[in-house]
Formats: structure tokens, sequence, C-alpha cells
């Protein structure tokens, strides 16, 4: 039962496409079928699974989020009482409890069995660079 | 580690339950535990469990992501950047970044382990039809 | 592969943590490595893994929902139509939809991969008290 611990350096908001490396983590597993689990260990980042063609795509989903849950600089957001933070903060809670923290992905011939434009992406709600951690653990 | 594909048939935005393919994946595997995993393989559907009993719940749901994000045509989503795949297409793939796109489902005496009101549902987020594909994985 | 069914009560609209009792069911099995699935049997609660250290948050958490999908009763949900149950009722599942309902978090030494500030938690989404099972399922 392989696993790892997949440490992604963050430079503010935007998604980071880590599909490869996990390709490459279950290719070095040598074993060909199984179920790839990827979770992710903080609490305002998340993890997606989207669109690696178009990066218009990527754009307007990072747009959306921001709209539907803007910094609390902004005066719609007055009702936040968590700020102690900064002003990205509590929205980047709220951006990771509407996306996912962990996905199950089903491995076959030795390849992560995703669609053709489907891409593994971490999604950064911070503003400020970080390091983040995803855990990669393949069952058979 | 038993394994499968699922093709299923859209015709336009809704729900379309296969709650019932997915029991009978299982029940052919001749193992009573374990843990089912579907995947679905594509950026513009997505997976839901939800109830399946009222329909009127299924109309609401879909009632409240059309509101929650209008077709691109609609001049509140001026500020969408990717149009090339129709008015239909990037509110496609933000509502599938707001559902999931793994489920992991518990299986015990050869059943999968819903409560009494879940159904499995394709979420299909485009107009035109699609053949759409899921991923079984029963792994124990 | 150990299972059980943790039966969690509920007294109205909140987050309600069981960290310690899925590091408790993990422990017991004696093993080590491997995978925690937790399932949340309904249809109008759902799952959340999110800080568990300043309470704000999980305040500005819920608000955010209930701004987002306001109880049946507001005027701005005139559009519902399944109400039979209560003005909290067709709320529930769409906040349902919004998160998760399965949750796979991998172990190792014994123990949940959480970060330091993850804790799990049931979302509750109906006013009136509740029995809620959770299924744990830790596969190998």
């Amino acid at each position: 039962m392989p696993q790892t611990i997949l440490t992604l350096p963050t430079r503010g908001q935007g998604l980071y496409e880590f599909t490869d490396q996990a390709e490459a983590f279950v290719s070095a597993s040598g074993r060909e079928e199984g179920l790839l689990t990827i979770f992710v260990r903080h609490t305002s980042c998340s993890l997606l699974i989207q669109e690696n063609a178009d990066p218009d795509v990527r754009t307007d989903l990072l747009a959306f989020f921001h709209r539907l849950v803007p910094p609390t600089s902004d005066p719609e957001m007055g009702w936040i009482v968590h700020r102690a933070e900064g002003p990205d903060d509590m929205p980047a809670h709220i951006k990771a409890a509407l996306t996912q923290v962990s996905i199950g992905i089903p491995v076959a011939r030795g390849r992560l069995m995703l669609g053709t434009w489907q891409g593994l992406y971490l999604f950064e709600h911070r503003d400020r660079p970080h390091r983040r951690e995803i855990v990669l653990h393949f069952s058979t």
C-alpha cells in the first residue's frame, strides 16, 4: 500500500496542476490496478479535477469563486466574524468547503482512469505563498 | 478488484439515476464487503447522491444551480471568457466544480450502505445529448 | 476490513465534530496503514473537514450557507417547489449537494493523516433534532 506526501509550493490564488506527479507515483508502485486517493491536509486550499485544455476555463472558475465569496474587505462581506488572518482567509475556508478535500481515482493498466480532458489541481485560495501537502495513497 | 465502465446516455441537463446498475455491479462481484468508488470521467457533468423519493427535490436542485450559475447568454454572466462551446459550457464546468467527481460508498452484506432515501445520480450540466462514462471500482 | 456505523445526535443546524470517534475506530482496528472512508447515510446533512481552532470559522461557514440558501420562508426562495417538510428542508438538500457525502482519509502509523487544523464534522442542515448515521469503513 504505497503512500507518500507530495509538497506543492503555491504563489497566490490559482489552480496548480499535479497530474504528472500523481501518475509518476502510481507508475513507480509497479501495480497495475487499484484506487488512488488524493487528500489535502489543509482547510484553506482544496482539490479539483477540471479541464486541462483551454486555460480560460481556469480563469473563469477562479473568477466565479471570487464573485461568490469576495474578500472580506468587500462591504458585501461585512457579516464575516473571522478576520484575524487577513481578507482572503475566511473566504478561503468557504471555498474549500464548496470544493473537495479528498478524491478517489480508479487505476487500470497502471494509469489513472482520467477522462481525456481531466487534470488534477490543487486549488489555492490564499494570496501569500504556501507549501501545501497532498497525501497520495494507492490501495489495491 | 472488479472494475467496469458504465456508459450513461443523457438528453440535456438533469439528474440520471444509476443506483440499480451500481447495485448490480456489486452483486455480480460475489463479494460481500468492500468499498465502491464511483468516478465520472468528464468535467462538464458530475455525481450526486440525493433523495430518490419526491421528484420535486430534483427539480429544485436543478433550479438552484441554474440560478447560481446561469447560462452565459444571461447578462449577469458577462464576465465569462470561455464561450466557444456554447452558453451552457462554462456554467457546466462551474457546476461540476461545486459538486463531486468521485464518491466512495461502503458495501456490507453485498449491498451498498445507502440510507433509505439515497439514490446515485449522474448530474448532467450540458444541454445536448452526451454519452457519459462512470468508472465503478469495487475494492476489498 | 473493519466497518461500523457511528450514530450522532444533532440539535439543529451546526457542525458536530467526530474526529475523536473516527480516530478511536481506526486505533481499535489494530492496523497501522490504510484508508478510512466516512459516508453519511442522509440527504439533508453532509460531511465537512474544516478548521477546528477558531470557532468563528464555523460560525461564518454556517452564516455563508444560510445566506447562499435561505429558508424557503424567505421571499427570495419563492421559486422552491418542495415545501412539504418545512422551510429548512429543501435548503438542506441543496447545502448537502454543495458539500460532501463521502470523504476518504489516508491512515499511517495508526493515525488519520489530517493536517494540524483539520477536524471531521457532520454538517447538520435541519432545525429539529435528528439521529444521524455515518458509516466508518477502514480498508487496507
